[in-house]
């Protein structure tokens, strides 16, 4: 790869992990060389702006790893919107890019507003009513700037769960949350086992069932895929709907949407009022004094701080796949020997 | 009130009772005239544009019936689409503007791409933890523009249910589902006159439970108040966070971001493609042959088409309150006397 690729796609990858987005960082490595091993994956993407009006672009990825299309993305939607005051960049034909709130901060490290969200690989959640998965956990990240306090930072699937938490139920030998997944036929089930076995896996949109807004969760998936797929021209979870199948490539739409607020209130005054919201949201009394009620992105502030000081844990398994990697493609394995 | 204003506000309401969301129609009228008689509205406002950056604007509602801030937003938002792209208008000291799904609309009627969601005026959701509500129902819509189908539209409460289904579930004697509302302790409830006698009520952020993603509700709540209040400089869910009152005016805000996808694809190949992606959503199979998987926008075009034959049905009692409104202010009562 180019070496400024690398450089943007490890950076990317590492705020993921201090972020504590253990799934979305360097435990995708052993993912991305499979697809690199596959032909799933153009190593040298000549990554380039297709169409350019005004304060909206089209991107194309070249089928290279979302990272580096992702990051263009944002950056340019963040021009245009020191510029026009909105920016909105789509990016086509691009892969699995890491975490959509890596991009929404961006944003927010330029002093703007950022929304980022993707379409995705696979299928594997149901649309209310359906028996089949349809698209996938199509996440939606929103981060704002505030003077006092860290941004507000959300980096949701519109899905109830990830796939990672049935698995952590399975080995804790838990039952699911009614709510959280469903059987081969499309009923809901709370065995992690029968789960986990569907064949693609079935996960409910956020809401759980119908009775508790699942249509809202299968909504905004659906307004997810239309502003980074169809929007931008790629596939629908991984599939090309006009002959149904998949390629050689997943082809993945990326959207990514920046504001100016100084544009819209003047220098400063926004991030004023978003820590006096923050602020009266901290200032909540909680149900349970134990646990206070939290921001969006508190959870991942903390494991930052944490994570810059301590590192980032890696687990055996995890270390020596990464090891394995390395190893088989003759990059030297620069990680010390103490996985923790 | 100006002609023109009454146009506007009548033409919204009568296409949120069209699409059967009885909630935000005619059925709104005599709080609309408890906030006149109140000295809560201004009757006749001055709404203009106060900051016009680009491809950005903040209209100023003076305080006037929300649906004719939020109009000219949503117009101005399309007019900047059309000429860079993508728009963006915020609306500030506004109030109650009817259902946010005809402003996501009124873009796919000018072929463009329409995302809207408002502040509210009262506080009745609980953040994921808290014991008192912070925000109120905050919804997002979302309209795009098909060729041979409907729009899509989804226009969402980010709760899990609004407060009309406790007061269904009250008048039939059931119990609600875990997952819609609180107790005054903040403690989830299924007994619905428990819920209702709580002051102010504590419905769910969309997800009903931590454990089934109501943090995800939360954080979208959340974002919904920042596009909408605090990047117009208005209040959250009534309240003036600076001094912790509310005040004469409910100084409610509204966000409008329109897209062209000619912009981005060229005429007409977003429209199709979207028509791929309903078309492959309704013809998933179906848990249950009798119902159908749906697609956001599909009940409200449904109901539409009726209504539209055969009229918008009232009950007796807001047909009454209505002809009372009229009386006490002496407008003509031009509605039949069928009430059906």
């Amino acid at each position: 790869m180019p070496e400024a690729d690398i450089e943007t796609i490890v950076d990317n990858m590492v705020e993921s992990d201090l972020r504590g987005i253990d799934s979305h960082g360097v435990g995708m490595l052993p993912r991305y060389d499979g697809l690199r091993g596959d032909g799933a994956l153009n190593m040298t993407p000549d990554v380039r702006v297709v169409n350019d009006f005004g304060a909206v672009a089209l991107i194309d990825a070249d089928h290279g790893l979302g990272h580096v299309a992702g990051t263009r993305a944002m950056q340019l939607a963040c021009d245009k919107a020191e510029q026009f005051g909105v920016g909105t960049v789509t990016a086509r034909g691009s892969n699995h890019f890491g975490a959509a709130g890596v991009y929404a901060t961006m944003a927010v490290e330029r002093g703007l507003i950022g929304l980022c969200t993707t379409g995705t690989t696979q299928r594997s959640v149901l649309p209310t009513f359906g028996k089949e998965p349809r698209f996938s956990t199509n996440p939606i990240a929103f981060a704002a700037p505030a003077k006092r306090n860290d941004p507000f930072s959300l980096d949701m699937a519109t899905s109830t769960v990830a796939v990672g938490k049935l698995n952590i139920a399975r080995r804790a030998g838990k039952e699911l949350p009614l709510g959280w997944a469903h059987d081969a036929d499309g009923h809901p089930t709370t065995d992690p086992n029968v789960a986990l076995n569907a064949v693609p896996k079935r996960l409910s949109p956020l809401g759980g069932s119908r009775e508790l807004g699942s249509h809202k969760g299968y909504g905004l998936a659906v307004m997810v895929d239309i502003l980074s797929s169809v929007l931008s021209g790629s596939f629908i979870g991984g599939y090309n709907l006009k002959s149904g199948d998949r390629e050689q490539f997943i082809n993945v739409g990326h959207f990514c949407l920046a504001l100016n607020p100084a544009a819209f209130r003047g220098e400063g005054v926004f991030e004023e009022e978003l820590d006096d919201l923050i602020d009266m949201l901290h200032g909540t009394d909680p149900v349970d004094p134990a646990q206070q009620v939290l921001v969006a992105g508190d959870p991942e502030h903390r494991e930052r701080a944490i994570r810059m000081e301590s590192g980032i844990p890696m687990t055996e398994t995890l270390f020596n796949e990464v090891r394995q990697v390395a190893e088989a493609c003759g990059a030297p394995f620069i990680l010390g020997n103490d996985a923790s």
